[in-house]
């Protein structure tokens, strides 16, 4: 497999990429990597024959606006992806901005055929391991087929990737009952009964982390909302708890007990472990990660866009949404 | 203050009802209860002058169709709700399902003159104290107009019941940039910033528990899996939190010296300290407890009926939708 990584994406760029190449070039020297940065961060990398140093002139920033993208065609996500589509690279790797790397995979690989609209997926960290949740960003406006595509790109991802034989299905809604839901979540769901996907019914917010499903699909707007709420609970929660546990010396003696638990509880609530979100329906393999991502999150993506390449997850997909 | 509660909602009916009148009884003795129950829990509820026995003659349950409630007009939610409307009480609390006290409501009180629909809204335990999320979960479907007109109802009742001078409002979005969001929160986007409302712009998941806002708007599908997915991702981590901390000997031991600091964080993110989800636009006040509360709750939701009937809420709300 020959990878592109963006060195420039993310909170922590260029250091977490840099990292993660040591790591990787120790753990995977079967790849090859082909590592998109400027002059000044080309001189960083570690010197191995499976790594190649590929320049570009600019960067597009995380919260900089995407339209920006057309007129950086020197900025590391698109020169990455360009590798992809030059047939140079397998697949491509970033921390950067969802929206730049989401749009320059849209462009220069272009969309499955047969697919609508490429879709975000998020690997959730639940009680029973990671769950894919999708749409959560790519498209705020959908159509009930939209959300049925979803659920066959959702079901070829956790098939291919996660490794289940054959996926549940949930549709996020207001409630678990049939009749729930709004007129565009009612329409998808009498779209998904009559699929031959494995569909549940509705589930609700309140059953995202225990896992009782393998893809649960819903519009971009809610599954971004769901995600960063999830988010924002675990980090107000483990804040409080910092807070309660400093408050006087009894309470400081017990956490320094309890900090293995901490710890273990931290590492199983860390989207890190499950390396990245897919892009799903892009004619290629483009893996986003968390701009927050340290090394270990690069590691499992990369290791992701191996077993996508190895389950031939994008020719599945289009069999899929035919 | 006259008030009706019902004795047969919610998941511990009737004890944590008739418990709570017992101190209600002892803290409130100025208050009048019209408790609404069968033959079998009316002859359980403590003897006391402010204390009114009224008969029903059946219930709905928590996960009971709402269309069922027409044909239950002996039910305990619409025979409280009856009360209301003919001027015996001044406000009902019930805990009981949701849809059926909107419904009822909605019915019996009607819609305060220039509402469209009514809104369940919800006081989220946010780091900075109690803050407004509507809708979350009566209208499913909405149109920009409704999301302003829940600006609205929310600002007045950020106003009169939580005591705050020229309420923040934000609109729940997928990113807090001014163009992120759907076609419907463009849209009221466009109307909030037009209006007289303190508009803070877009808010998104994460910021819903920091509690910069005192308002935070949306439709009733996006409100209801933003709480739940906030009430999983507790419930969840809480759920881990136990099982990391009895794993062995020693965290056994440093869990049992900061139990009180754990104890804190769960009253500090407990729901049951804001009593009550209020009905926003109806005729009349109905505060809606969740369907787990315990007396505590149901407490906090009488003192909220009573501000409600002090700040004269229904009518303020009137001339804020005008």
């Amino acid at each position: 497999m020959r990878i592109a990584i963006d060195l420039l994406g993310g909170d922590h760029a260029p250091e977490v990429a840099l990292g993660a190449l040591e790591q990787l070039l120790q753990l995977h020297p079967e790849w090859e990597y082909l590592a998109v940065g400027r002059e000044e961060e080309l001189a960083r990398l570690p010197k191995a024959k499976q790594l190649l140093p590929v320049a570009c002139g600019s960067m597009m920033a995380m919260d900089e606006d995407v339209r920006n993208l057309l007129r950086k065609k020197d900025s590391s996500i698109w020169i990455a992806t360009e590798l992809v589509k030059k047939g140079e690279a397998d697949a491509i790797v970033s921390a950067g901005s969802t929206g730049a790397q989401m749009t320059a995979a849209t462009l220069l690989l272009g969309r499955v055929k047969g697919v609508q609209r490429p879709a975000i997926g998020t690997v959730l960290p639940t009680l029973q391991g990671g769950r894919l949740l999708l749409d959560v960003g790519a498209n705020p406006d959908c159509t009930p087929e939209l959300l049925l595509q979803f659920a066959q790109m959702g079901t070829t991802y956790a098939h291919c990737v996660l490794g289940i034989e054959k996926p549940r299905v949930a549709l996020l809604a207001n409630g678990t009952e049939d009749h729930k839901g709004s007129k565009l979540t009612q329409a998808a769901f009498a779209l998904l009964q009559e699929s031959s996907l494995n569909f549940l019914g509705n589930r609700e917010g309140r059953d995202l982390l225990n896992g009782e499903y393998d893809v649960m699909v819903c519009d971009g707007m809610s599954g971004n909302i769901a995600l960063k709420s999830l988010e924002g609970a675990i980090a107000a929660l483990m804040l409080m708890l910092k807070e309660k546990l400093s408050a006087n010396l009894l309470r400081k003696l017990g956490a320094s007990l309890i900090m293995p638990g901490l710890r273990e509880l931290k590492k199983s609530m860390d989207y890190q472990e499950y390396g990245g979100a897919p892009l799903l329906g892009v004619n290629g393999v483009s893996i986003i990660c968390h701009g927050s991502s340290k090394e270990r999150a690069l590691l499992r993506a990369c290791e992701v866009a191996a077993q996508c390449l190895e389950s031939r997850f994008v020719e599945e997909l289009g069999r899929a949404v035919q």
